[in-house]
């Protein structure tokens, strides 16, 4: 499993290949068995096969990240990492078979618990994802446009959107991910004494 | 892996046994191999083995917890988990020999990137925890008292609390977990059409 979770990475070029529904139950099914405050699995997953809604989910996300995401990162990420990150919005994310909409209903957790009772169950769909072989990445661009998002998949007002997943087949091989050290993240007792 | 993910379970009462900080190190490392926004890796985590300090969190916990979050809860929770919830913020996760304190660097990510850069972290934690034997819970209830927190750990304003996390050794065994059938939280297209 420590193998697994190095081998994570987040892929944004996919081949034309598709996803079979198992393949997708698959990774759905262990979203699902991820904590979530007071147990009450507030995920909701839409799963997006249509060209024309994946092709208006990738028009969202462009608009996003052209409209002012990437003015933020393009000071901070390297150089490498900005120009994968500008294809996949401007295009390369919309061409992945499969898009799952992962959305936080409201009428089961407050807004302040969204956050821990939905991301531990898309690192379970990523890890899935990973284990199958599939190529996904964890965007949250299209978050930010919730009411278009809403109206292509038919989620109710009630529903935070809260992340997208392209999943597909990668287009090519992944390399090594880099990490800061753990005496740099990580303390005993107090933030004063270095792991 | 998918069995590991099944296994995972909230532990909220441990032996007096203690964790070595090998063990300690191997889901720190775990956690860390998570993505996050920008690979702004922005998490921050203490390692708490000191009793006075578990136990002025432990109180931090109760008083979140019999202050507000249990009235919120009370009518919401099944009576066997009220319990051992009820159980756990009084005192049993300050038993644990080890708290983990998990925090955001703010000058590494923004407020509204925090939860998708944190909780992937926090499940591969909590997955590498499982797959260790380790009981491990992720609790939020610290995470409303943030300034004590930090004040107890030493972590700059500039890092915002976002949970603790008890590990030590299960005082019993964990049952099986319950779940939403997938017809019920996931679709196809759109939010009419059940999985």
């Amino acid at each position: 499993m420590f193998e697994l979770m190095e081998r994570q990475r987040a892929c944004r070029r996919f081949t034309d290949a598709d996803v079979s529904d198992e393949v997708v139950e698959r990774v759905l099914r262990a979203a699902t068995r991820a904590p979530s405050a007071e147990n009450a699995q507030p995920w909701v997953f839409v799963v997006v096969r249509s060209a024309s809604t994946r092709a208006a989910l990738g028009e969202i996300m462009r608009q996003a990240w052209e409209g002012g995401a990437r003015r933020f990162s393009e000071g901070r990420l390297a150089p490498a990492l900005l120009a994968d990150v500008d294809q996949g919005a401007t295009g390369s994310l919309a061409e992945a078979p499969v898009h799952v909409v992962v959305g936080a209903d409201l009428d089961r957790c407050l807004p302040q618990t969204v956050g821990s009772s939905i991301f531990p169950a898309v690192q379970n769909l990523l890890l899935a994802a990973t284990d199958l072989g599939l190529g996904s990445v964890l965007t949250t661009l299209a978050a930010t446009q919730a009411d278009e998002v809403r109206r292509l998949t038919g989620l109710a007002p009630t529903i935070d959107v809260v992340a997208l997943i392209p999943l597909g087949w990668p287009a090519r091989a992944l390399g090594p991910s880099s990490r800061r050290p753990l005496s740099e993240v990580a303390f005993r007792e107090t933030a004063d004494h270095p792991w």
